[in-house]
């Protein structure tokens, strides 16, 4: 790469890599998990606190920023950076999963796609060069190419037909691009559960040449062995010194799993979703803290953990909040399932630098597998 | 007053005071206002943000706090201060007001209140001495009789023969609380618009002896002017070394003239409740971050802020997230709310010491009746 940016990899273990991603607006250290700030805001956190729980990068929803407040008015107000007090980078997806998982009456054709907005129903048509312009206008720093993305199950042909369309969007979308200095622009793996179509697409991605490559279509419905079927095919057909993105995965099991099959980067709304729902991530597996069982409970959720919500307060308190509903409850509970993941990110790095990434997976899917403390009993 | 309380007024500009009210778990510096931690959390906000922006003193609702997640609970827990994680003073409430106003076939008699819970519809019975021993059991520090709170307006009889129930329930409080070293109790003036019976009942409390005295049954519907007015003849009847506080107001402009009127504590929700419905306290008035002229306003809601959500986002951002339903709209705009509150305290206590309460008043104002910065044009 060039342009301002550059992938370093400062160690591997086995498939895995650690390195750095750095932009003008700053470096990224990987494995990254970057929390999603789907409308220009990382759901009930403020921009600092993620920032303090390590995180390097977070991503904007393209479809969402487009529909409200409008990607021209985010210009105009100094770009998404300026608008959501986030300084460090920011990579934007394409809008075309949102479009597929969120709009109405969409339609896809050679040329785009066509939908109507979930908010007011308004129609938009949104092609790849659309799609680079939006970004452009947010001034994100890393961005994706518009792909189609399939849910899984689904048959070959429809897969195929997605993956190629995919890819002539891929060309068209590093043409629009224009390659601005200190900007990246990604390309976007398709191909659904088919190792040929998964290759054959990695394949021709790296003959357009990207600065980063991204595995789509996974996490949509297949059983994670398929998810990782899909990794171990793709991955190795990835340029080996650009940054590999899983989009939209995951839980830290798939995360542990995805980073041992040369992942470097990923997104998910799991820890924030989650986190307004009343689940906590802890190194005992997921809790879900409306449960009774945490009503009288005064231990932490978590007692070596080294962020408050997990550490200064009670199962019973964080119970209350949940069962009250509670700003309270989402607000420490993203907080500590943000934390959670920040924490197994830099663990991640730490021990493929120090070529023990497999102790770790074995230790936190122990964790997880014996479970949560047993029920207090006073 | 005694048992590790001490009530000292450091300064006087005519009726008002300044000063501080001293309790084991910490000073409170007077006038104040009391942030409302309805069900153990300030609303949207971060404990350590409400001590931050200069808060001494929360208050607690008992009623909330006994129907979920119950008195005994939080006492097994360590009492409220343990369990919501504010270590200052805690000011309860007696849960009649509540009861008043939320909950469902309610009863009142002399002995006490009947009423059903209106989150599950349980059958609950308060005496004065169960209130007592509910706020015993939260701990609080300082706690409230139970009284009757008419609203306004009412007859004569109705207010009266409230006013003389809260007047006997006042001595049975008393009694009950026992006087535990550092911890206080206020009685509570009734006698709705009437001042005749504001006198008596305040004359009759002062009889009784408290370590506070509240006035209550005032905001409850009538105009500022009676409130006002109530205040004016209520509060030379209290002792005059004892705090004197005004439940449930207010809105600034309240705030200011009942602190020259002799009141020393405060508390409302209006600036959190205000702030979850994007609603921002300024020195410009009250904003509707609704409204449209703000959607494509670079400007800060006041550049002369000393607090980020005023200072360091523009007006864009912040409609656009009371627009979204963003958590972070209530969190930066209850946070704001707060702030300004605050800051208001500050400077009245300031005023006072510097014997200019009337300039700051004026100040405050006109700044309001000046009202927003000009529509942004670009």
């Amino acid at each position: 790469m060039s342009r301002e940016i550059a992938f370093t990899i400062a160690a591997r273990d086995g498939a895995a890599r650690t390195g750095s991603l750095t932009l003008p607006r700053g470096t990224i250290r990987t494995p990254a998990f970057m929390p999603v700030g789907t409308a220009g805001t990382v759901k009930a956190m403020y921009m600092d606190q993620v920032r303090a729980l390590g995180a390097d990068v977070i991503l904007g929803n393209t479809y969402h920023l487009m529909l409200r407040p409008g990607a021209e008015r985010i210009a105009r107000l100094g770009g998404l950076h300026a608008f959501s007090g986030w300084n460090g980078p920011i990579l934007t997806d394409s809008g075309g999963f949102q479009v597929m998982s969120l709009a109405t009456l969409r339609t896809v054709d050679d040329s785009g796609v066509t939908f109507r907005s979930h908010i007011d129903g308004t129609e938009h048509r949104m092609s790849p060069e659309d799609s680079l312009a939006i970004q452009a206008a947010l001034d994100s720093d890393i961005r994706m190419q518009l792909d189609e993305c399939v849910a899984l199950p689904a048959d070959r042909g429809t897969i195929e037909t997605a993956m190629r369309r995919s890819l002539a969007w891929a060309e068209r979308s590093k043409a629009a691009f224009g390659a601005p200095a200190g900007r990246a622009l990604f390309g976007i793996v398709q191909g659904g559960d088919q190792p040929d179509l998964r290759v054959a697409s990695a394949e021709a991605l790296a003959g357009i040449g990207f600065d980063g490559y991204a595995v789509g279509g996974l996490a949509v419905g297949e059983p994670q062995a398929v998810m990782l079927d899909m990794l171990a095919v793709t991955v190795p057909a990835l340029p080996d010194d650009a940054p590999h993105y899983l989009m939209g995965v995951g839980e830290p099991d798939d995360i542990l799993k995805a980073v041992a099959r040369g992942i470097d980067m990923f997104d998910c709304v799991l820890p924030t979703r989650a986190g307004r729902h009343g689940v906590a991530y802890t190194r005992f597996g997921k809790l879900n803290l409306k449960n009774a069982r945490h009503a009288d409970d005064p231990r932490p959720l978590d007692a070596t953990a080294d962020w408050a919500p997990a550490r200064d307060y009670s199962r019973a308190y964080l119970h209350h909040l949940v069962k009250a509903g509670e700003p309270l409850a989402g607000m420490f509970l993203s907080w500590n399932n943000l934390a959670y993941y920040q924490h197994l990110m830099a663990g991640i790095r730490d021990a493929i630098a120090g070529g023990c990434l497999a102790d770790l997976s074995a230790a936190c899917e122990q964790g997880w597998a014996d479970g949560d403390l047993p029920v207090w009993t006073g």
